[in-house]
């Protein structure tokens, strides 16, 4: 069956956001920590229309986010466009050519038509929950993976026992407090590790669901 | 300034303990399984008086528990003996020859005379709060480190951000709930990586706090 990954910057003390998130502040006070290891490296570069950037470690890292993957599910706020009905003249942070080039289902109270975007993006708008959106990904990501895309639609998906894979990446700092990555989930999961690298201030850590 | 260690074994979803901790066990539902990585190594039976084990980078890791330490500092859980005022013909879960060789702290409610052991180890009852225990342990460690043994106390002196070295042994595994080790440090604290290795079903991870 195809493999529904996890992708996620935690801090050492288990956090994906910093404390005090707000509209303004999104990912809370320090959180940006978390993704600094990406946004030098010449493939998150790339994958957001930006130039430059190193090869290495990290760079091989950030590019399987798009690597290998058949359809991703995202949750509305990796979207972005704010709450509520949709104003249609928003149409995503990622530009008129995103870097997904597959289906994308967004998860959303908010009904919406889909959405081509260049380069085979398409963004489908599900309103009737993560099993749908599930669903949906499966019928189109053939013998590819599946690609989490938000903290938020990780927490989800690990609570409901839906991820195959977790690809963690350890930052070496104690955010202190904040929105935590693993909360209360409904039970003990064991965990076979698929990989493991380091560079300058994170841990790449790589497990598979043992079930 | 001598400096201080922690070393603990969490699950990957941060737990030092599992779920419904008691009395008869305390390291909750799934808890045991996160010390498993140390019961087959030759390093942590020779600290518990036991027979074989293997070698390897599991053990390696687990004799740092008790080499270059010049002090100790434990809570009472560690020591035993329950709650409450002393049973004095309770001399500790360690045997009369415990793996310690040095002074070992132990911070307890309730006084009682220090107790010397064979091989050099005594135990120290020390009962007005960290700050005590590690002044006294200062004096003794020399240029060694001081060693912390007890979730609990971890817990409190990271929360002091009197950690100087934490070493975590990050279990394969999600326990779902129980007891962190992480919760609400009062500050960010940025860290350096000054170890990785891995083995089954456990990642050796080792870092400085960056003051």
């Amino acid at each position: 069956m195809t493999s529904v990954k996890s992708h996620i910057s935690i801090s050492l003390d288990g956090f994906v956001a910093g404390p005090n998130q707000s509209l303004e502040n999104p990912i809370g006070e320090g959180g940006m920590r978390l993704h600094e290891w990406a946004f030098e490296t010449d493939s998150w570069r790339e994958q957001h229309g930006i130039e430059g950037g190193d090869p290495g470690v990290d760079a091989e890292v950030a590019d399987e986010v798009v690597q290998g993957i058949g359809a991703y599910i995202m949750g509305r706020n990796m979207f972005g466009g704010g709450h509520g009905p949709w104003d249609e003249s928003w149409r995503g942070w990622w530009g008129e050519d995103p870097p997904f080039h597959t289906p994308v289902f967004v998860l959303t109270h908010h009904p919406r038509e889909p959405l081509a975007m260049q380069g085979d993006t398409t963004f489908t708008f599900v309103t009737d929950g993560i099993e749908s959106a599930l669903a949906k990904a499966r019928e189109v990501a053939g013998d590819k993976r599946i690609g989490l895309m938000g903290a938020n639609l990780d927490q989800q998906f690990l609570a409901a026992g839906l991820v195959d894979e977790i690809r963690i990446h350890l930052i070496n700092v104690l955010l202190g407090g904040g929105r935590r990555l693993f909360d209360q989930l409904p039970e003990r999961t064991e965990l076979e590790q698929t990989g493991l690298s380091q560079t300058d201030g994170v841990t790449h850590l790589e497990y598979r669901v043992v079930r």
